[in-house]
Parts: C-alpha cells; sequence; structure tokens
C-alpha cells in the first residue's frame, strides 16, 4: 500500500458505503422499509439508461449516469431533506455544499474537482443533463409512491398542489415524462393518495 | 398511458425494485447488516468512476457503468450465488441465463436485445471492459471483508488459497489493483480474518 493516491481514492470508495445507511422517504414497493440513498442512486442511473430517448434535448447519456450516481453522496453529512419540509429545504444548498467540501477531499485534487464539478451541475440543473437526470430524480418518487398505494403523501398529508408546485421545472428535462406523470399524479388523485 | 412502448420501460423499472431485496453475504462498513444488490451495484459503479485509470488496457468507462449497473439484475430470479458455495457456482450461469430472460423481457425488443448483451458480455469477461468490470466486482467484497472484520470470511471458514483460487482472473482487469488486493488478502492472513 505504497500508492498514495490510490489509497486515498479507496478511503473515498469505503465513505461511500455510508451512503447505504442514509433512508429516504419512499417505500420500496411491497415492503415496509424505505429506501436508502445508495439504492435510490442505482435505481436512476438504471432509468436513465431505459428513457434517454425522451430526453427533451440530445444528451451525453455517460455524464447523466455519473451526476445521478453521485447527486446523493453530500447526503452522508447533510441527511436526506425530504422534497416537502420547506424548513430544510431552505439551508439545504448551504449544508449540502459544504457536505460536497469534505467529501469530495477525499479524493486525490483532480478528482476532486470533477466530482465536485458534477454535484453542482446536477444541482444548478442548467445544462441539458442536468435537467434530464433532475427529471428523473422528480419521477422515481411519484412511481414509489402511486405503486406503494400513497404511503408516503398519506403520512405527511402532501396535496395536489404540493406535488405540482415542486414538480413544476420536471417539463424541462422531459415533455413526454412530464405528461406521463402528471396522469400518475390525477390517477393518486382518484386513488386518495393526493389531497385535491 | 397511451404510450405502450413507455408503459413497458416503466414496468421493467418497477421490476427492477426487487433487486433492493436481494441481500448478498458481504456486510456493509459498521453494521450487522448485509448489502443488498442493488447498494452493490452502486457502489461498484461509483468504484468505477474512481478507479478507471488502472485498466490494464484501454475502456470505454461508460460501457463499464452500464455492465456494473446492470450485472446483478438476474439475481431478482437466481439469487445471490456465494463466491465459495460450489454447488450453487455449478448450476449458476443456466439459473442466471433464464432469469436474463425473463427480466429483459420486460422492454421493449431493441433494449432487451441490448441489455441482454450487455450481461453475457459481463458473464463472458472476454472484453477489456469486462475484464476491468470483473476486478472491481472482486476487489469489493475483499474491502467489505478486510474493513469489516473478517466478518463474512470468518463465517463460513474461507482460506486464502480459496482466495487466491476465485481471484485468478483478477489481474487479468487490473495489475495494480490486484497488487493491491494481494497486500489486502496477505493483511487479512496476518489479523485470522483468513486461514492459510
Amino acid at each position: 500500500m505504497e500508492n498514495n493516491k490510490l489509497n486515498k481514492q479507496i478511503d473515498f470508495i469505503l465513505e461511500m458505503d455510508k451512503l447505504k445507511t442514509i433512508f429516504r422517504k419512499s417505500f420500496i414497493l411491497n415492503t415496509n422499509r424505505r429506501e436508502n440513498d445508495a439504492e435510490h442512486s442505482w435505481h436512476l442511473a438504471v432509468m436513465a439508461i431505459v428513457l434517454q430517448e425522451y430526453s427533451n434535448n440530445s444528451i451525453d447519456i455517460s455524464h447523466v449516469i455519473k451526476m445521478l450516481l453521485l447527486h446523493d453522496v453530500v447526503e452522508i453529512d447533510a441527511g436526506d431533506t425530504f422534497l416537502y419540509d420547506e424548513n430544510l429545504t431552505e439551508s439545504k444548498f448551504e449544508r449540502e455544499n459544504e457536505a460536497a467540501d469534505r467529501i469530495f477531499a477525499l479524493l486525490p485534487d483532480s478528482q476532486c474537482a470533477t466530482f465536485k464539478d458534477l454535484w453542482l451541475e446536477f444541482e444548478t440543473g442548467i445544462t441539458s443533463e442536468a435537467k434530464f437526470a433532475k427529471s428523473l430524480d422528480r419521477l422515481m418518487p411519484l412511481l414509489h409512491n402511486y405503486y406503494s398505494g400513497g404511503k408516503t403523501w398519506i403520512e405527511f398529508n402532501i396535496t395536489k398542489k404540493q406535488v405540482l408546485e415542486k414538480n413544476e421545472k420536471f417539463c424541462d428535462g422531459s415533455i413526454e415524462l412530464w405528461a406521463f406523470a402528471k396522469s400518475i399524479i390525477d390517477k393518486s388523485v382518484e386513488k386518495g393518495y393526493l389531497t385535491e
């Protein structure tokens, strides 16, 4: 283990293990267990491969996948911020930016900068790749909620209005997937998973 | 939901959720919980981004990542096959190939073929990308075992000889990572995690 660069990279990989202990509000289908961030990030990356044709703009899918694999790594320090928790959402960027600085600094310098840039690109959501990645990150909890009987929405008494507000930028990434998402939202109201 | 193609793709994405309930023998660090296949696949994909420079051959990293994201999906039907279980290993390919046929057939035809090819490429391990991906899939459980006090190795009374035999192709993907892995194996013997 004389290779100092490799040791730093291994330390980062070991640190990543902690993402498996950070839990989201969504439930795994047909279970009573909430999903963790590592599982979520994997699921989104697979979703990106499957649904890439629906991006509004031409995209480098490899770049989208990398962003999705890394977008929640900051939650190792900052924890999961529930989309509908307005207090936590206010301080989200600051907390996560600090986390990004600590966690990516475990890597050798050049990789640290690349990873931080990927995370920031996702957060700012300006590039075509970030827009599409963010749409997928919005679609997944809609699917999880709808197909698990609205469990999280009912628990937190979420309204259709809140869901529409939080998803207003969804169509920037994919008009087709947003149309699909709206059909899920409407059916969720019909079934009583979301209040009108 | 009139888009039949999109509906098939969403069905596949929902099916993927089951990978979060398939458990491996490895433990998450600093916990008493075993790792599931979805977390494992995510961790390997991140590892591939971080360690790509150590591949023996020039590789398309995006292809490696896609293979790693999908390599264990067949375990939804076939279950996890512990590397050191010789009986299960004998029937592994047949069971997993059947699983691949069922699971990837949920996708539209062209994607079904692409995904099956990615899975087969990983399994056969001939391309440079597959060789590197397989080396990472070998390195991760070594790290997990070493940094969790040899828990799984001790539980199943694994010997250094068994580990070396199961990892004989590791160096085909990365000579440098194999040198690192060997140092981990030697230190595991010293610490009593592996029997000589």
